[in-house]
């Protein structure tokens, strides 16, 4: 999209020793030209070699989609009767250490290895993966905007505006996203809503199950707005919750607000779950927290960087990503709380602002 | 999904020497399996070696999506900290010829390739392509119940009943939405919308242009209805027509008929696109018809059979794809006629019944 950005990535590729770099379907691609390709089967792809010009090879039918940026990349349309690999195979030339988008799709990528025997292949990810994630001001105002939107939802949420009892998973899914929409997404991307023992299922569809009094409902759901995403999690409950699940969510909101307290420059992100982790073990649910804490999230929903044990990357100013800790009792019930937080020079800044105390709700 | 299937997919890994399927995100898995892989970096893998069952790798937060079929496949959930690539090299150890998803990801690809460095890697297609694309009985009822929801929206349009002069692209994007998922559609998957001179971009993103009077509007558009896509395209004239664009347009509805006249079992799919083409060439306007007639359609948008030069495979009884000539005059206006059709024992049945002449709007 600007200069600064094909500026970085070339002195990263130079650093790295990577010699060109293809970018196709996922969010690098938009990041760095402001182009989206098309997730069919004809190849879009970008070729950036460390060494040349970046040409965006593109099917001919789709190439009046394609904003013109001269001085940064030239266009290629192919057509019909041409083979892109062949296209891309000879703008790489010679070339040996390659990065190809990490959601490239499989079926291009075989087809230039089998184009290029010599190469050797590595994940985008290692070249645009860190400049992604240390966000820019103006993306930070835009995942800030992205989260007031998802923030308007939640709150209807948690002050009891959108009905739940009586209603199936599936309804009230499709109302939050009408809602998300109202607030001026321009997509949904997820709507979970997962109720009684459902809400135990951190991944749950919403379905067909009635919502009924007694019941922790799990939702979870994000959207784009202006090409940056938002993801919140806020669990309520349908009448007046006993005080075995009071104490559990008691729990989650400690280990939930302390992961968020611990997000600052400088710290391992596997220290920020295991932050979250020892409060849930220590309130005795250790065995209840079944995935990590966090992803990062930008133009894509889950993105660099991962918030894991293992992952020992330390933290920089512009790095947004979820603290979402959840306690899930199989068969029974469950709680997710999560807020999108970002890094800055004065410490961990969260864009969501919803309360996080336990609502109770009709 | 059914045994039936699984055992016409070994049948074929035999056939082929290919010594394991690996399936993930894209259609191929829930074919097989019922089961849809979030399109998120956690790995989700079916693998199915020739000589052993099957398992569905998958993370251990989503393992409650997964309805069981112990008789089918076993499931092996992964633990956040747990490497699921060394899960899935582990299944496949020391087989040599493996197939993946075309649709799976670059990055896992790249890190299966990097654990088993002696495998020959081929994309799933060569193994599930030809099955997908012979319908079964019950999937053409599914796609003409899909095409049926996409006849009655594209009916509103011909009909007149959806406004465009005055109204924005992107509103009459939404409209044909909205209308969409009110004929019980659970997914958008796209709403062209190219007027005037946008008309002549064939994959043309709906946007601000305000439709006028006299001008050429291309709508093409299609949904997910139980799981199999609809495709439509119609083109109206806001307006009455000039002769020159009725030129055109009998030009092209003539091709459209042809081709789809043509598509039937044993003839190459290169020869249906031959026919549209040849009678367009004919009508003077070869130059303007920059795509290809068509593609298979089933549970992806975009599958085989692709019917475009150079595809000399033979149609069989139960391909279903899109026979969508175009002729696009750039700067000025363009038209496009679409329908979905499916080979049958008695020759070619077109899921799409609207009509086809040039319709007069407002």
């Amino acid at each position: 999209m600007t200069q600064a950005r094909f500026d970085r990535v070339r002195r990263r590729l130079d650093d790295l020793g990577v010699d060109a770099l293809l970018l196709s379907i996922g969010a690098d691609l938009p990041w760095l030209t402001g182009y989206t390709a098309m997730p069919l089967p004809r190849l879009t792809m970008l070729v950036l070699p460390a060494d040349r010009d970046a040409t965006l090879v593109v099917p001919r039918l789709e190439a009046p989609r394609v904003t013109p940026h001269p001085e940064l990349f030239a266009i290629r349309p192919w057509d019909e009767t041409e083979d892109p690999v062949a296209i891309v195979a000879e703008l790489v030339a010679r070339r040996r250490s390659l990065a190809i988008s990490n959601r490239a799709w499989a079926a291009p990528l075989l087809a230039l290895q089998a184009s290029l025997p010599d190469a050797k292949w590595q994940p985008a990810s290692i070249v645009t993966g860190p400049l992604r994630a240390a966000k820019e001001a103006g993306e930070i105002v835009a995942l800030r905007k992205a989260a007031a939107a998802a923030d308007n939802v939640a709150t209807a949420l948690v002050e009891g505006e959108i009905e739940l009892v009586g209603r199936t998973e599936a309804a009230v899914s499709r109302e939050i996203s009408d809602r998300l929409i109202e607030q001026g997404n321009q997509h949904v991307n997820f709507a979970i809503v997962g109720s009684g023992p459902n809400a135990a299922s951190p991944h749950h569809d919403a379905g067909e199950r009635v919502i009924g009094p007694g019941e922790s409902v799990v939702c979870d759901f994000g959207g784009t707005f202006d090409g940056y995403c938002s993801d919140i999690t806020r669990t309520v409950f349908t009448g007046e919750p006993p005080a075995e699940f009071r104490d559990l969510y008691t729990v989650l909101e400690q280990a939930q607000a302390e992961a968020v307290g611990a997000a600052c420059a400088g710290i391992p992100a596997e220290d920020v779950d295991a932050v979250a982790r020892r409060i849930i073990t220590e309130g005795g649910y250790g065995g209840n927290f079944v995935h990590r804490t966090g992803h990062g999230i930008g133009m894509e929903e889950h993105e660099d960087p991962f918030i894991v044990a293992g992952n020992c990357e330390r933290l920089v100013v512009g790095n947004a990503f979820s603290i979402e800790p959840g306690i899930y009792i199989e068969g029974k019930w469950g709680a997710r709380i999560e807020d999108i937080v970002v890094v800055t020079d004065y410490g961990p800044d969260p864009l969501n602002t919803v309360d996080h105390s336990l609502a109770w709700v009709r």
